[in-house]
């Protein structure tokens, strides 16, 4: 059982190399997707990730529950791609903040640190192999904004906490993969 | 026959490691720019670079018809350094944007596609060595903007795509190379 | 004697590798800290710094002459923990915006450019270790301001020249360091 944590930058060909991970597996493959068509744009950008991928595969959405959604999908002998932790994150944000307008403090609101508790114990008790997909952010200028600012930090501070439950950790650029962690099962 | 692609963030030292590498060659060496003058400050970098390089190297000028300029100018032993992508895709971007102003769909416009299709042929059929040097621009925030996010997605395509092409491909960041890729010839 | 120098992006973990190299190193630490707590935010960010850090160390404050904190407090048997080179080179930027509105040329203000070259003898002349933390600030979109592209170059710039002047070089990224440089001393 291995858990694989991929990640790169925006269109850098990570959620590619995620699926022909999958693929590659030979298993059944639940495919997690946290992104919501809200617009035109992410509607385009969720059709072009589908096209993609096997028609064999399980697809199931869940923009925000997604521990829950983990620890009910894992099993022996299945693969679990989720994809991607970044686009969760943000849907966990930007549900919150009518109820949290100071948002701008380093401490996460009480519901974006609950999820992530879930999800990181789901990850922790998966029973089959997982491999998460997730964009790092935070290697541009300093935003200007603090929900922006926060917003990096959460994402930073979450990409840390999977890779260091992970066995395994590649990150992509240009569609070239490199691993940064391997741990002997 | 070796095709190589650097790229980095901005100030990562790429630009001076693809000249190194152009300079230790021995070859004739035509260093293709795509940056245009347009104001002092793009005056200013541009000048910049052009104190680092050899006096013997030929330097050509084209902001847009990259494909063909690459085509006319690669020959067995001679090295054609181009310098750099992102700025020619900037300039096809914005010299588009009057004919094209829904462009915050995610297929990009025709001219684009069009140079960009040249550019990979010429580059798949190129006859001598090629070094191009590329940015990185996805790790940082998604930015706010339509066409700055079309601008990251295109960006990040062209450098799979080109990364693809090559035999090499190089990272570098704080000015420390990193090979990502390397094919026997 | 060993310089090294560790940089990633924003919440990479970088600052928490480099704590972690000084700790096992079993030597006397100086931490040489460039922050300043200008307000509530940057505030709960040191606090957040210090809580990580061993109580035997010493803490030094220096927003602006880092290089002749470190010249005085460098010293055999000793590490310098210097976090962060980003957060000095913006504190040398905002102290001087009156002096110089003309900021967006390339070249940098006399007094940025005198500290840094202070700050580069210091650290050439270190008499013992020394373990630098910067943020990589380049790999996003290129900010629309003249002033933030002026300081992602002089960032960038910095980091090139301070990995040139270290024996190791490290690269973290969601908490995982990758070697990019390592030097026999």
């Amino acid at each position: 059982m291995t858990r694989t944590f991929v990640f790169g930058g925006a269109r850098s060909g990570k959620s590619a190399h995620a699926e022909a991970l999958a693929a590659a597996s030979g298993r059944e493959v639940v495919y997690l997707a946290t992104a919501q068509a809200g617009d035109a744009e992410m509607a385009n950008r969720i059709a072009h990730h589908r096209e993609r991928r096997d028609g064999s595969w399980t697809t199931v959405e869940e923009p925000l529950a997604l521990g829950a959604a983990l620890a009910q999908w894992t099993a022996p002998g299945r693969v679990v791609l989720v994809d991607c932790l970044t686009v969760w994150l943000s849907n966990l944000l930007f549900c919150e903040r009518r109820e949290y307008p100071e948002i701008g403090r380093i401490e996460p609101p009480a519901r974006v640190a609950r999820e992530r508790a879930q999800f990181l114990s789901a990850l922790e008790q998966a029973r089959g192999d997982v491999i998460l997909v997730s964009n790092e952010v935070g290697m541009g200028i300093v935003p200007q904004g603090a929900v922006s600012r926060w917003f990096v930090d959460e994402a930073g501070r979450l990409n840390q906490a999977v890779a260091a439950r992970c066995e395994r950790a590649v990150w992509v650029a240009a569609g070239l993969p490199l691993v940064l962690k391997e741990q002997a099962c």
